[in-house]
C-alpha cells in the first residue's frame, strides 16, 4: 500500500515495477482499489485548478462508459463475423454455392426463384456429388459426400489444432474456468491478449464448422473479455489497475453470454452468477448498457437473417398443465444425472490426458476425435446439422406447414383451427425421427466428454442442451402420443380431449435443455433469465425453474462442483469459491505458517537490520513478503513489505543512491535513529511499507478468516496473540486449509 | 463471537439474553453468521447419529424453500386481496353496483348485456346521483357526485390516519426506507411486526382509495417483508438468528416487487439493488422462487380480470427509430430534473414536518391534503380516475376501437391496413385531452410532495410513473402531430411519410414514466427491466435505458442521494451505504476514540480487575463494549466483550454462584491466577468474551476501514499501533466522519 502514503505524484510510479505483479501471482484487491481511490482523488483536487484539468477529470469519469461501448460493439461484430463464417464453412462440408462460393446454403438458394417449401432445394446449390460426378443419387454420390464431409471436418480441426498449438495456446477450451480464476485476482499473461483473440476467433469458427460436438457460447465469452482486456489499453485508468480492469472484464464476460444467446439480461445475471468476483453495483450497470450494444450490434449485423436477436426463437401456442410438472421434473432429474455424469468422465478423462501420454499427442487426439465424430455423424442426419439447428429444431413447435420429419403426423385438416393443431397420432417420419435422435443422444453423450478439454476452442453450452433438448422431443413425444390414444385416462381427461391441442413437445425439448445445461454447470436464475429471454413469455417460466431446480439438487446431491469449478480445480487454479462456505471449527492457529515444529516466522525489523542482513533474507527463502516488526523480542508488528518491492528498492539504491553499501542500515521508521558519523548512510524505505496489514488474532475461527480473504480479495492476512505477530496466512494457505478439510490433496493448488 | 467457542450445546442459549440484542441498535454480522455456521454443523454433525436427526437436518436445509413459497404465497394473495378491496372502494366514491354493492364498476357491468363499446355503461351501475336524485344529469347531479367523492375520500383518508396512529404507526409512509436499514442490520422492533401487517393492508387499501396522490408498491414491500418476518417465526433457524432473517426479507421484498408489477426478475434485481445489502448468491436464487410464486399466486386470483400478470400489459406495433432518441434523452432530462426537485421539496418539507408544529397534527394534515386532491382531482377527469389506470390509458397505444378521448383522432379509414393505424390529424378530443393532461401534470406534481410522508401508507412509484406518462404523452402527441403535418421536413423523411405509423405517444408516456421513476428512486437496471417485464419485449430497451441513464445523471449532478437514502438520512438511521466510495485521505487515528483531548480508553483487564471495578466502569460509562487488555501498562489487546453480555454475566453470577462478591476477581483468561485461599472465589468469564475482535492499524486509511465495516457488517473495530491497543471506532463514528467529510451535520446520525 505505498501507493497510498507516497504517490503525490501519482502519474509517475516511484520506481518503476514497484506495485506490479508477477505472472502467476495473486494481485491484492485492496491495495489496487486503494490505488485508483488516490487516482481519482488527484483528479478530482485538480479538476478545481484549470479548466483542461476540469475536462481530464469530466472524460475519467465517462471512460468507463465509452469502454463498455466499444467493448459492446467490437464483442457484437466478432460474434456477427464468427457466426456468418461457421454458417458458411458448415454448409462448405455438404457442397458449394455456384453462384458464389462465398454464399451459404440459404443464401445461396435465396437468390433463385423458387418456391417457399423447396427453399432448401435450388439449382445454383451444389452437393459435392453433384458437383463431382455430375449428380447426387446412388450409393457412389453418397459415399463421396460422405468422404468429403469428413475430410472437410479433418481439415477444419487440423487448421484449428495447429493454429493453437502454433500461435496462442491459450485459445483452447472454453475459457470460463480461466476467466473465473482472473476475475477472482489472479494473472495469467496473454491469457486475454490479442494474439488470443485472433487466434480464438479463427480457430472456433473452424471447430464449429469442423462438426465437433462442441459450441461457440463459452469461447465467445473469452473472445468478449479478451475484447474488454485489449480496450482497457486505450484508457490509463484501467491499463494500470488491475482492479478496475477486473471490473470491464465482467461486464464483458457479460456482453459475451448476451450475443451467444442474444439474451442481455440472461448475459449480465450469468455474469453475476456465474464468472464475477468483485461486482459492485456500478458493475451491473455498465455490465448491462456492453451487453445491450453486443446484442444490438450483433442484431444489425444479422447474421440468422431472420432480424431476431435470440438463438433460439421459440413461440409457443398453448399453455402447460399442472400434471405436466411430473415429466418436467423428470427432464430435470435427468439433466442432474447427465451433469453429475458429465463432470465425474470429463474430469477422469482431463486428468488421464494431463498425466499420461496422451497429452503428448494434441493433434492426433484431434484428429482422432474429429474422425469418428464426423464418420458417426453422416449418416445421422440429427447429428450431421450443426448442433445449434438441431436444438432449434427440437425447439420448434410444429406447424401447418412443416416440411420437418418431427411434424410428419397423421394429418387430420378436419379439426384444425386456425394456428392450433391438435395432438395428434405420429406418422411414420415421427417414428423414424425417434430412432434417430435416440441414437444422436447416445452419441452426444459419449463424444461430448471426450470432446470438451481438447486442444481447440470448445464451448459446453451447446452440446449440453442438445442433450437435453433430445431427451426432452423423445419424452414430449411419448407423452403427446399417450395421451392422444388414452385420452379417456383420467389423468388426462379434462385437458387431453380428443381433438385438443394439450401437449406441446418443443416446450419438452427446451425445458430438457435447461435441465441439462443447469446440470454441468449449476447456474440457476442466469438459466431461467436466458432461457426466458429466448421464449419472451413468463409463461414458461414455472416449467424452467421445476426442472432447473430438481436438476441442481440431483447434481448437488452426487457433486457440489459445476464443471468450470472442477476445471479450475484440476489445473490447481488459486480460486477462493464465493458459493461454498467453510464449515469446519478451525482456527486460525491452525492454518497459519510457521507450524509448531516450523522455524520461527522470518522477520525484519523496523530499524536494526543491514542491507546485507535484507539481502541474505530475501535470497534465502522465497516468502513473497515480510512481516516488519519493532524488535525480534518484542514481536510487536509494524508493517509489512512485499519482497518484489524489497528487491526493487534495494537494487535501486545501491545503484542510484550515494553511500549505500552492504552495512547501510534499514529504517522503516519515520524518524531514523541518529548513527556514528562513521557508519555509511542509511537506507529509508517507509515508502514500500503497508503500514495497515491486515491481522486477526489465532483464535480466529477459519470462517471468518476466510470470509475476509474472500469479501476484501486479501493476498495475506498476520496472525496475532495478545498483540504479538506470531505467524501468517497466505491466500494459498487458505486454499490448501479447504482442499485438506474436503478430503481432497491440498497440493493439487499450485499458484499463490 | 462467544458462541462460537462455548455453545456445543447450541440450541440452549448459555444465558437468556446474552447474544441478543436491544431495540435500535446494529447487529453484528459477523457473530450471526458464525452462530448460524456453527448450529448448521452441530445439525450436519448428528445427523450420522439417527434417522430422527437425519430427518431434522434435511428438513432444516428445506426449510428456507418452504418458507419462501410459504411467502410467495402469502404476499400474493394479499396483494391480490388489496387490489380487488382498492379497486372496488375506489369505485364506491362514484357509485354503487344495484346488482350487489360488492361489485366494482368494471364487474358490475359484466354482468348485464351489453355490447363491448358500452360495457361501462350500463344500467346497473348507479352514480351517486342516479341513486339519489333518480337521474345523472344536469349541474345539481354533477354537484351531488363531487360532494360524494369528496365525503369518501375524506372517510377513507380519516379511517386510514386513525389506525395507523391508534394501532400501528410505524405502518405509515412507504416503508422502503426503513427496510433497507434493518436489511443492513438495524434492529427496529414491530416494524415487521404482525399489528403493522393488518394495519398497513387495511390503510393501504383505504389510502389508495381516498384518491392521494400514493401508489401501493412501496407499501407492498412492507407487507411482504412483514409477511416474510412473521412466517420466520416458524423455523428455528430464522427465529433465532438476525442474519438469516435478513437473508429472508431480502427475498421477501423482491417478492413484494414481484406482486406490484407483475415483474418477479425486476423485483429480484429490485431487492438486490436498491433493498439489499447482504445478498449472497444462495439468496438470489431463492428470492427468484418468492418472487414467482407470489406472481402466480397474484395472477391466479386475477385481481384485473385479464389473465395478465403485469400491472400495465402493453403492446406497441412500430419500432421506433433512432432519431427518436433526442424526444427520449429530453424526457431523461425532465425525469431527473423532477427526481431533483421532487427529492428536496419533499425532504425539505419533511424536515419542516419534524421541527415545526405541523407535525403534531397529523390527523389535520391528512384531512387537509386529502381534501384538497379530491376538491381539484374531481372536475379533471385524468385526475378522478385511479393513477394507475390513468398511466395504463397513458401507456396505451390507440386502436381502431379504442374509445378514450385520448384516441379521438380525425379518422382516415381509407389508409387503415391492419391493426397498423398510419399518423392522424388530432381530433378535438385530443387537444382537450392535452389541457386537461397538463393540469393533472401541474397538480402531481405539487400534490405528491406534499403527500409522500403524511402518517399513512403512501408509495412513490406510481404518482412518479404518473407525472412521467403525463409528460411522455404530451410530447408524443406533440412530436406525432409535428410528423404528420410537417412530413416533409428533412428530419422525418424516410420513416415518417405520408400515412406511415410512425410516432407511438405511449412508448413515450412509457419512457417518460421510467424516466421519473428513475429520477426519484435512483433504480437503474432494476428499472429497466421492470419496464422490460411489463413490455416483453426486448426492442424497447434501448429508448427505456437513454432515458433511466440520462435521467440518472441530470439527477446525480443535482444531488447524490435518491429519495429513499434522503429519507434515510432525515431520520438520523445508521446506514453505511455500500454504493457511495468514500474517497477522502484521512486515517483510522483520525476518526476513532479516544480523540487526543479525551481520557484514555476503558480498557477492562484480564485477570485483576474484582467484580466492583467492572460495575464500576459500566456503570460510569455508556459504551456498548470495552476491550480485554493484558494489563494497563502493556496495552496489548487479548479480546473485546460487550457490555450487555459483561452486565447479564455478573448479575446472573452473583444471584447463582456461590461465593462471587464485589470483591471477587474476574479472570477471562484459560488459566486463571492463582489467589490466597482466603480471596473470594474467581468468576470466569472467558465464555462471553470475543477472543477475535476485528483491528486495524492507526495508519490504516479510512476508505479501507469504511470498506471493512461495510462488507463483513462489524459493530466496533479495535485500533492498534505497532500491537498496542490505541482506541475503537464503532459504525456511529464511521457514519458521523463521513456526514462531516460530507459537510453534513454529524449529529444527524442518532442511532448506533
Amino acid at each position: 500500500m505505498n501507493g497510498r502514503t507516497t504517490m503525490m505524484d501519482f502519474l509517475e510510479e516511484p520506481l518503476p515495477g514497484v506495485g506490479t505483479y508477477e505472472d502467476f501471482n495473486t494481485i491484492d484487491w485492496v491495495r489496487e482499489k486503494s490505488r485508483d481511490r488516490d487516482r481519482h482523488r488527484e483528479i478530482t483536487n485538480r479538476s478545481k485548478e484549470s479548466t483542461w484539468a476540469l475536462l481530464h477529470s469530466v472524460s475519467d469519469a465517462f471512460s468507463g462508459w465509452l469502454l463498455m461501448l466499444l467493448i459492446g460493439l467490437l464483442a457484437g461484430s466478432l460474434a456477427g463475423l464468427i457466426d456468418i463464417s461457421a454458417h458458411w464453412m458448415t454448409d462448405l462440408k455438404e457442397g458449394v454455392c455456384l453462384a458464389g462460393f462465398w454464399f451459404n446454403h440459404e443464401h445461396c438458394c435465396w437468390k433463385s426463384n423458387t418456391t417457399f417449401t423447396d427453399r432448401d432445394k435450388c439449382p445454383e446449390w451444389k452437393s459435392w456429388s453433384q458437383l463431382i460426378l455430375g449428380h447426387g443419387e446412388g450409393a457412389f454420390a453418397y459415399i463421396l459426400n460422405y468422404f468429403m464431409y469428413v475430410i472437410w471436418a479433418l481439415m477444419f480441426s487440423l487448421l484449428a489444432v495447429l493454429l493453437v498449438k502454433g500461435f496462442a495456446p491459450y485459445a483452447c477450451g472454453s475459457g470460463i474456468p480461466e476467466i473465473k480464476t482472473i476475475l477472482s485476482g489472479f494473472i495469467i499473461r496473454g491469457y486475454l491478449g490479442k494474439w488470443t483473440l485472433v487466434i480464438k476467433t479463427i480457430t472456433l469458427v473452424l471447430a464449429v464448422s469442423s462438426g465437433l460436438s462442441l459450441g461457440k457460447e463459452g469461447p465467445l465469452v473469452h473472445v468478449a473479455c479478451c475484447c474488454g482486456n485489449i480496450l482497457c489499453h486505450l484508457f490509463t485508468k484501467y491499463r494500470k489497475n488491475e482492479a478496475k480492469r477486473r471490473e470491464v472484464l465482467s461486464a464483458a464476460a457479460a456482453a459475451g453470454v448476451s450475443v451467444a444467446f442474444g439474451a442481455p439480461i440472461g448475459g449480465v445475471l450469468f455474469s453475476l452468477e456465474e464468472v464475477s468476483y468483485y461486482f459492485p453495483l456500478k458493475t451491473l450497470w455498465r455490465s448491462f448498457f456492453a451487453a445491450l450494444v453486443a446484442a444490438f450490434t450483433l442484431r444489425s449485423i444479422n447474421p440468422f437473417g431472420n432480424s431476431r436477436l435470440v438463438l433460439f426463437y421459440v413461440e409457443f401456442h398453448m399453455p402447460w398443465h399442472l400434471l405436466e410438472l411430473v415429466p418436467f421434473v423428470l427432464l430435470g432429474i435427468f439433466g442432474g444425472l447427465w451433469g453429475a455424469f458429465f463432470i465425474r468422465s470429463n474430469i477422469a478423462w482431463c486428468r488421464r490426458r494431463k498425466t499420461t501420454r496422451l497429452g503428448k499427442y494434441p493433434v492426433l487426439e484431434v484428429i482422432v476425435v474429429t474422425a469418428i465424430t464426423a464418420i458417426l455423424a453422416f449418416p445421422n442426419e440429427y447429428t450431421r446439422m450443426s448442433t445449434s439447428e438441431l436444438i432449434s429444431e427440437l425447439f420448434n413447435d410444429c406447424g401447418i406447414l412443416d416440411s420437418s420429419k418431427l411434424c410428419e403426423y397423421v394429418n387430420d385438416f378436419n379439426s384444425t383451427k386456425g394456428d392450433d393443431l391438435p395432438d395428434r397420432a405420429a406418422g411414420p417420419g415421427v417414428y423414424t425421427a425417434m430412432w434417430q435422435l435416440a441414437l444422436a443422444l447416445i452419441m452426444k453423450v459419449f463424444i461430448t466428454i471426450f470432446t470438451f478439454g481438447m486442444k481447440v476452442p470448445s464451448g459446453l453450452f451447446i452440446p449440453s442442451m442438445a442433450v437435453g433438448a433430445i431427451a426432452g422431443r423423445l419424452l414430449g413425444v411419448a407423452v403427446e402420443q399417450l395421451a392422444f390414444y388414452h385420452h379417456d385416462w383420467a389423468i388426462f381427461s379434462g385437458w387431453c380431449s380428443q381433438g385438443a391441442d394439450c401437449i406441446t413437445p418443443g416446450l419438452y425439448a427446451m425445458v430438457g435443455a435447461a435441465a441439462c445445461l443447469g446440470g454441468v454447470t449449476r447456474m440457476t436464475v442466469s438459466l431461467v433469465v436466458i432461457m426466458f429471454e429466448l421464449t419472451g413469455g413468463l409463461e414458461y417460466i414455472v416449467p424452467l425453474m421445476a426442472a432447473a431446480m430438481t436438476s441442481k439438487w440431483v447434481a448437488d446431491a452426487i457433486g457440489r462442483e459445476g464443471i468450470y469449478d472442477a476445471h479450475i480445480r484440476l489445473n490447481g487454479y488459486p480460486f477462493l469459491e464465493a458459493k461454498e462456505e467453510f464449515s469446519h471449527k478451525t482456527r486460525a492457529m491452525d492454518v497459519m505458517r510457521p507450524r509448531k515444529s516450523d522455524p520461527p516466522l522470518t522477520v525484519i525489523t523496523q530499524d536494526t537490520m543491514t542491507v546485507e542482513d535484507v539481502e541474505t533474507i530475501v535470497t534465502s527463502t522465497t516468502y513473497s513478503g515480510y512481516p516488519v516488526v519493532v524488535s525480534r523480542v518484542s514481536q510487536r508488528l509494524v508493517g509489512f513489505v512485499l519482497r518484489r518491492d524489497l528487491i526493487i528498492s534495494i537494487e535501486n539504491a545501491r545503484k542510484k543512491q550515494d553511500g549505500i553499501v552492504s552495512t547501510s542500515v534499514i529504517c522503516f521508521t519515520d524518524y531514523c535513529p541518529l548513527l556514528p558519523p562513521s557508519s555509511p548512510s542509511v537506507l529509508k524505505l517507509r515508502s514500500i511499507l503497508d503500514l495497515s496489514p491486515f491481522t486477526v488474532t489465532d483464535e480466529t475461527p477459519m470462517e471468518i478468516v476466510v470470509d475476509i480473504f474472500r469479501k476484501l480479495g486479501l493476498r495475506q492476512c498476520l496472525v496475532t496473540h495478545n498483540g504479538k505477530l506470531l505467524g501468517i496466512i497466505t491466500k494459498k494457505d487458505v486454499l490448501k486449509h479447504i482442499a485438506q478439510m474436503a478430503n481432497q490433496d491440498p497440493d493439487s493448488i499450485l499458484f499463490n
